[in-house]
């Protein structure tokens, strides 16, 4: 017997104004969030680190003021507004848990004024102008249960119930390890969401920019293919100081393909309808998760197999 | 300091006589390695079952008859064939092992003659017309060692050191799986081949045909970029029974990007130069080995993490 749920999604993407206040770009976000539920969106997703500049292009420590605890002021925000719209929402936020610890940390908010799933990102880039190891402590790692199988954490690679859809929020960086995405949908997810900072530098060249979001996209469908799920991949747009970040935001099927896509470069509200029975058709079709080698991936769990 | 090492690939795509015998099919594929190696090609890939038609669409027991051990008379004819024309072939055949235990075995010859790697397929579809479980024993897991990591078998995901590249054999199911690309990257593997018998069924649609194409150069061109290596798949043509397989043999550099690609219904010597100093300046670019969460993906080595 087929699965015949479907979620409308929605996807804010943006740009942020460097000179705004968390206040000026949040109050951005909120009527973009009011139109996609206007359009009937069920469940509404931001961009990564939505409130403000993509801060890790440089390292100052004085930007760790711009984290705010989870639950906190822009949570609060989001959840009235969840419970006004009677929608769930999925917001990126740049989260202080103890002084000297800050996450990069996805919540899952529902109609009811709560949050529901928090997800710290477990996957954290350090490159040139994507300073994010200064930035944001790992996100936790299972602990093993008693079974020696790894008990869920509600703050490492998990899952959320919402009313309509079982998600999983990853972030940005994440996207590149099909070990995430295999982790995620193996604890039930339906939907993957991948909210991203991601852009041209200005020193690169046009065709080399054109490669890369290219990749980025490939990477985020061969996890829908290989898993079985939908995927959403939230990014901003605008140019921030060296980076011009390149929007896309996009939704994928379970077979791969997609079936929304945002411009490169102008604010966008992507509603995109998910008919959840194609999870299990196309999962039938293409049986990947009946013939997992469990049995042989445990050097999976080593940096390397080069013997040294 | 840069790798400047290069390597040029010949990739053998062509249809396969239901009536012919093996040593027909096989003179083909040997006239067609004639013309990779007269065009440079170093290292030359036969595409998957090369030497027959693709036999899976019944459960024939019969069919059994046509496998062979290995070494035994195909190896021998490509061992001295890559001697002859100082190439290296990899090839894939149906391996008899023992009375009942029969495997789809990928070898690599190397110009002295001799079978210097072998991987005996690990992930085994069946499906309607590819009922691959009845025929193919799955290959061997790696052993655990003495210090709990997993031993490299030469009959599990491994590598085949060559003279211009170090290579690493998987096979047409294997694709779809980012676990087998990734362990056998993390042995040092710099291409990754993917010998393939795909198609369409006649009773599907077109556009759900091209969707199925796409999506399996997606999920490839995915492994290469997930792990900074280079891949290469080799397809058949023609129409035999109900299946008409789809070609498009291609090969793919460590971004992600096609390099070379075959048609879907020629057949082609395809012919690839890769420039292996590409995987390091990639993988410079995007570090994604070195963010690895190894302390997290214990998970992996389960079939489900739904707790039930």
């Amino acid at each position: 017997m087929s699965d015949k749920r479907s979620i409308k999604l929605g996807l804010i993407q943006h740009a942020c104004s460097v000179d705004a206040s968390r206040e000026q770009n949040l109050a951005k976000a909120v009527d973009m969030i009011r139109d996609a539920a206007s359009q009937g969106a069920q469940l509404i997703a931001t961009q990564e680190l939505f409130t403000g500049s993509y801060f890790p292009q440089t390292e100052d420590d004085a930007r760790f003021d711009l984290a705010e605890p989870v639950p906190g002021p822009t949570s609060q925000t989001l959840c009235e507004l969840a419970k006004e719209l009677n929608v769930e929402i999925t917001a990126s936020l740049f989260e202080k848990r103890a002084p000297g610890v800050y996450h990069n940390t996805s919540v899952m908010i529902d109609p009811a004024d709560s949050i529901i799933g928090k997800y710290r990102k477990m996957h954290i880039p350090d490159d040139p102008r994507f300073y994010e190891k200064y930035y944001f402590t790992p996100g936790d790692a299972p602990a093993a249960s008693d079974n020696g199988k790894p008990a869920p954490d509600p703050n490492g690679f998990g899952v959320q119930r919402t009313r309509h859809a079982t998600t999983g929020m990853l972030v940005c960086w994440d996207q590149w390890f099909p070990e995430a995405a295999r982790l995620t949908a193996m604890q039930g997810a339906e939907i993957l969401f991948y909210p991203t900072a991601i852009g041209w530098h200005k020193e690169e060249a046009d065709d080399e920019n054109q490669r890369q979001r290219e990749s980025w996209q490939v990477i985020q469908r061969s996890h829908a293919i290989a898993n079985g799920v939908f995927v959403a991949a939230i990014n901003r747009v605008g140019t921030e100081d060296d980076l011009t970040f390149w929007g896309s935001s996009f939704v994928v099927d379970p077979g791969g393909q997609i079936i929304a896509q945002a411009s490169t470069d102008q604010e966008e509200v992507l509603i995109a309808d998910c008919d959840l029975s194609l999870i299990e058709t196309t999962r039938r079709g293409w049986p990947f998760l009946r013939d997992r080698r469990v049995d042989a991936y445990a050097g999976l769990l080593q940096r390397m197999l080069d013997g040294v």
